[in-house]
C-alpha cells in the first residue's frame, strides 16, 4: 500500500516526519517554515481545542479577538518582551502592490504605499492586548479580566519541523488582569493545572509541573510555570507554559486601577498558552512504526468498521447489522466510520487505519454474522479478539476508556522509568547519553552554570519541579551547595 | 447609566457605531482599520460559526488550515485574482528587528533580514490553496476535495467601519475541487443555499439569492452567486458569496487530473465565504434605539433573570425559585444568566440587557413569588406580561421560538415592502432617494450602463435574482431592450 514509514530505531526524526505526512496530519507548504494542517490533523486539533476551550470556560474565561498586527511602537514598549521576540518577527512595511512596469502580468511592491509605522505580525499578543486593557480598566470593578484568544501567531524560525516548530502556528493565549498579586499568582497556577489535566486526561501524556529557570523564562515574565513531557526517544518537550507577569506590562502600558479606597496601583497580569505543538508531543509520546496511536478522547475517529464480503448479498447482510451497531455507538457519542468502499481491500484498510491511529477496529465477515460475533482489534496493544454482537456498543464504549487509561499508564511507566537521579558529573553524562530521559540533579542556581552544562551536554534545565523535596546537595558541575534537585534533559 | 445612543432617525451611521461600542460587541484598536472583537461580540460570532460549521460538515465538508502568507510569485499566478486584490495587500518584507543604535530600548527593522521574495498576508486563499491542490490531485479518485477554513484575512481598506469593513476580519472560506463542471456548479449553488438558510433561519435576516454582474464578480471567478440583505435604512448589504471559479485557478497552478479513461483535464473549482461582516448585517437588520435585538438562536444569552428584593431574606427566597427555573431552562439548552449583582439596580440592569439584545428578561420580586408568577419582557416587541411559574421553562422555550420567527417575519415584511419596480428614470431616482430599498428595474446588460447608473445615483446592481421572471422591457437608463429585471440598491 506504499504507506510504510522509517522505523523509529533506524531514524527517529525521519520516522516522525514520515508519520506526520503519511498519516495525513499535515503537509509542507510553499511558504518557508509554514505548514498546512490537513483535514485529519485539523479534526484532531478541533477536538483538542474544544476540550481546552470548555476547560477555560469552566474556569470563568471568555474568548475575544485582538488584531493580528502590532504597531512597532507598542511592540517595543515592554522592553524585555520586545527584545525576546525581535529576532523572529515578520514585519509588514507596505500596504499595496502594483503592476511591474517591466514584466507584464507581474506585481511589485508599491513604494508609494510604505507604512508610516511598521506592523509586526504578532508573535504573542501581550503588547496589543495590554495597550487595549489600558482603555478598559479604571477601577477594581473592571477586574478581573479573564480573556482567552484562539489565534495564529508568527515567529520566524530558522529550523522548522512539522507541528514542533513552525513559523506560523495556531495556539490559544490567555491574558488576564487582576487587582492583586495573589490573584494573578493563583490564576497562573490554576491554568497550569488545567494544562496538566488536559495533557494527562485527554492526550494521555503524563507531565511534570514546575518552574522555569530565569534563563528559560518567557520574555517579560516574573515567573514561567511549565508542564514538561517525555517523548519515546528520551527527549523532553515543553507542552505548555503559564506566566506570572507581575506588573511589567501594566507598567509598560501604564495600566492602573483605583481600588476600594481610591488608591491607584498597577494591574497584575498573567498569560498562558498551548499550541499545535501539542500534536507533535502527542505523536511522539504514543505512536509506533505502524503509525499513529491516538487516545480515544481526542481521536477524530474512535472506531472504524471494516466489512469482509465476497458478494453484494453478504455485504448487504453485514451492512444491516453494522447500521444497528453504528446507531448504538452514536447514542454513546462514539465517533464511528463504516468503511464499505469497494475499491480498496480489507488489508489495505487495516494498514490505513493503523497508520491513522484509530483506537478500535471492528471487522465483520459472513462467518462472524452467522456466529453473532465481530473481531475487535485494539490499536494500542494490537490485541484482537472475537466478541459477541450483543452489547457490542457498550463493550466498545468501555474498551475506549480502557485504551485511554492504558495509554496513559504506559506513557507514565516509561516516563517514571526515565527520571534518574545523578550525583556525579560522570553519572549525569552517562544517563544523558545512554539511558536518556530526565536527569534529576543538583544545580548551583546560576545562569552561568546552566549555560555551561548546556554547552557541554546539550541538556537544559526543563524545570524546577513543584513536588521536588528540599534536600542538601552539591551542584553537578561546580560542586557548589544546592537545596533542591532540578530536572535536566535534552529537549525539543 | 450613561448608555444612551444616538437615535436612528437622527444619524443612522452614528447609531450603528454607538451601538457596537455600547453593547460591547467590539472596540477600536491601536492598529489602523483593525477592530477588537470583545467577549460579547465573540460569543455571538462563536454561535454563528458553530451553526455554520455544522451545516458545512453536514454537507460533507472538512476543515483544514493553510498558511497566512502567500509568496508573491504564487499570489500573482492567477492574474485576474491578483489584480483584484493587489491594491489592498499587506506585504511582509523583513523577518527581523534589531536594536536602534540611536535610541536605547527602541527597535528598527533589520535591513539585513530582507526576504528574497515578499510575502502577502492572505486577502483570500485561492492562490496558496490551489498551489497545494496541485500536489494533492492526480486522479479522479482524489476528487472531490471539499475543504473549508476558518481564518483571519487582511484587505487594506481606506475607509473602515466596525464589522462592516475592517482591514483584518475573521471569515470562513470554502475551497473545493471537482472532476466536472456540473459538480462544481452544483457545489457553488448548494453553498449559497446553505448561506441563505443560515441568514434566514439563524440570523432571522431574509435574503435574496442571485448572480452578480460581471462588474461585481469576484476577481478570478466565472460567476459569483450572492445573498443580499436589506438594512433598516434601506441600504442593501451583501451577506455572503459563492463563486464558480471554472478552471481558472487549475490553469494558473497547472492542476490536472486523469479521469476514468486516463484523459487529463483541468480541475473545476469553487470558493465561498462569509465573514464577521454578518454581525454588521445582523445589527442593522433588527436593532433599535435602545440597543441590540438578537435572534434567540445565536444570542450569547437568551434569557436573563433579574431579581427584585429589598433584603437578604427576599433575595434568598427568590434565588431558590430562580435556581429551579434555571435548571429547567438549562435542561432545554437555554442560555440563561441570573444577574443577582447587588451593586447595580434593577433599572440599570434592564437598560443593560436591552442594550445587549437579550431576547427575554424575567423579573421576579417578592409579590411575584407570593402569587407564583414572574414578569416576562420580550426584547423584540417590548411586550411585558405576567406568567405563572408552573411550566415557565417550557413557556420561555416556546417564546424564544416565537421571537425568532417574529423577527424574521418583521424583517421580511420590511424587506418585501422595499422591493419596488421602477419603469422610468424618474421613478427609479424617486424610489432610491425617498422610499429607499431595492429597485427592480430593467438594465441593458452592459458594464458601461451599470457604471453610469452608479455614477449618477450611487446605486449598484446587487444581483440578478434567481427567481426573477423573464419579461421584455427597456433599460431604465438607455432604453435598450432587456429580458429580465435586476435589483438595484445603494449598498454597504
Amino acid at each position: 500500500m506504499g504507506k510504510a514509514i522509517t522505523a523509529r530505531s533506524e531514524d527517529y526524526s525521519q520516522w516522525y516526519n514520515d508519520l506526520v505526512l503519511k498519516s495525513e496530519l499535515a503537509d509542507y507548504s510553499a511558504v518557508r517554515g509554514c505548514m498546512i494542517i490537513k483535514p485529519y490533523g485539523f479534526a484532531l486539533w478541533e477536538n483538542m481545542r474544544d476540550a481546552l476551550d470548555k476547560m477555560f470556560k469552566d474556569t470563568g474565561h471568555v474568548n475575544a479577538y485582538f488584531p493580528l498586527f502590532v504597531p512597532k511602537s507598542l511592540f517595543e514598549a515592554e522592553e524585555q518582551n520586545a527584545e525576546g521576540f525581535a529576532k523572529e518577527c515578520a514585519v509588514v512595511t507596505h500596504y499595496r502592490l502594483k503592476s511591474d512596469p517591466n514584466k507584464k502580468g507581474k506585481l511589485i511592491v508599491d513604494e508609494d504605499a510604505k507604512l508610516e509605522e511598521e506592523l509586526i505580525v504578532r508573535p504573542t499578543s501581550e503588547a496589543i492586548i495590554w495597550s487595549t486593557y489600558k482603555n478598559w480598566i479604571q477601577s477594581y470593578r473592571d477586574l478581573p479580566i479573564l480573556i482567552n484568544q484562539w489565534a495564529n501567531v508568527v515567529r520566524w524560525e530558522m529550523r522548522t519541523r512539522l507541528f514542533l516548530r513552525t513559523s506560523e502556528f495556531l495556539w490559544q493565549e490567555g491574558h488576564t488582569a487582576h487587582a492583586t498579586k495573589e490573584e494573578a499568582l493563583f490564576e497562573s497556577r490554576q491554568m497550569l493545572d488545567v494544562y496538566a489535566d488536559f495533557a494527562e486526561n485527554f492526550m494521555a501524556v503524563p507531565v511534570i509541573k514546575g518552574i522555569k529557570t530565569a534563563n528559560e523564562r518567557f520574555a517579560g515574565a516574573e515567573n514561567t510555570y511549565c508542564i514538561e513531557a517525555l517523548m519515546q526517544d528520551g527527549k523532553a518537550l515543553q507542552a505548555g507554559t503559564s506566566h506570572f507577569l507581575g506588573q511589567n506590562f501594566a507598567k509598560a502600558f501604564d495600566v492602573k486601577f483605583s481600588d476600594k479606597n481610591n488608591t491607584l496601583d498597577y494591574v497584575w497580569a498573567t498569560s498562558w498558552g498551548v499550541s499545535t505543538r501539542l500534536i507533535g508531543a502527542l505523536i511522539m509520546a504514543h505512536s509506533d512504526d505502524d503509525g499513529l496511536i491516538l487516545p480515544p478522547k481526542i481521536a477524530p475517529l474512535q472506531v472504524v468498521i471494516v466489512p469482509i464480503y465476497k458478494n453484494d448479498e453478504q455485504k448487504n447482510l453485514i451492512t444491516q447489522k453494522v447500521n444497528e451497531i453504528i446507531t448504538a455507538l452514536k447514542a454513546r457519542n462514539v465517533r464511528v466510520k463504516f468503511d464499505d468502499n469497494d475499491n480498496t481491500r480489507p488489508g489495505w484498510k487495516f494498514a490505513e487505519y493503523e497508520m491513522k491511529g484509530v483506537p478500535v477496529r471492528i471487522t465483520i465477515g459472513p462467518k462472524d454474522l452467522e456466529n453473532n460475533v465481530a473481531e475487535i482489534a485494539r490499536r494500542d496493544t494490537k490485541e484482537k479478539k472475537s466478541i459477541n454482537l450483543e452489547n457490542i456498543a457498550e463493550n466498545i464504549f468501555q474498551l475506549l476508556n480502557e485504551i485511554q487509561n492504558n495509554m496513559f499508564v504506559n506513557a507514565k511507566k516509561y516516563r517514571d522509568e526515565h527520571i534518574t537521579e545523578a550525583n556525579t558529573w560522570e553519572e549525569f553524562n552517562d544517563v544523558l547519553e545512554n539511558k536518556t530521559g530526565f536527569v534529576s540533579a543538583h544545580w548551583d542556581g546560576t545562569g552561568e552554570t546552566e549555560n555551561k552544562i548546556k554547552e557541554l551536554t546539550k541538556a537544559t534545565i526543563r524545570c524546577i519541579p513543584f513536588d521536588g523535596k528540599q534536600e542538601d546537595g552539591k551542584c553537578i558541575l561546580t560542586g557548589k551547595s544546592s537545596k533542591q534537585r532540578v530536572l535536566f534533559a535534552k529537549a525539543y
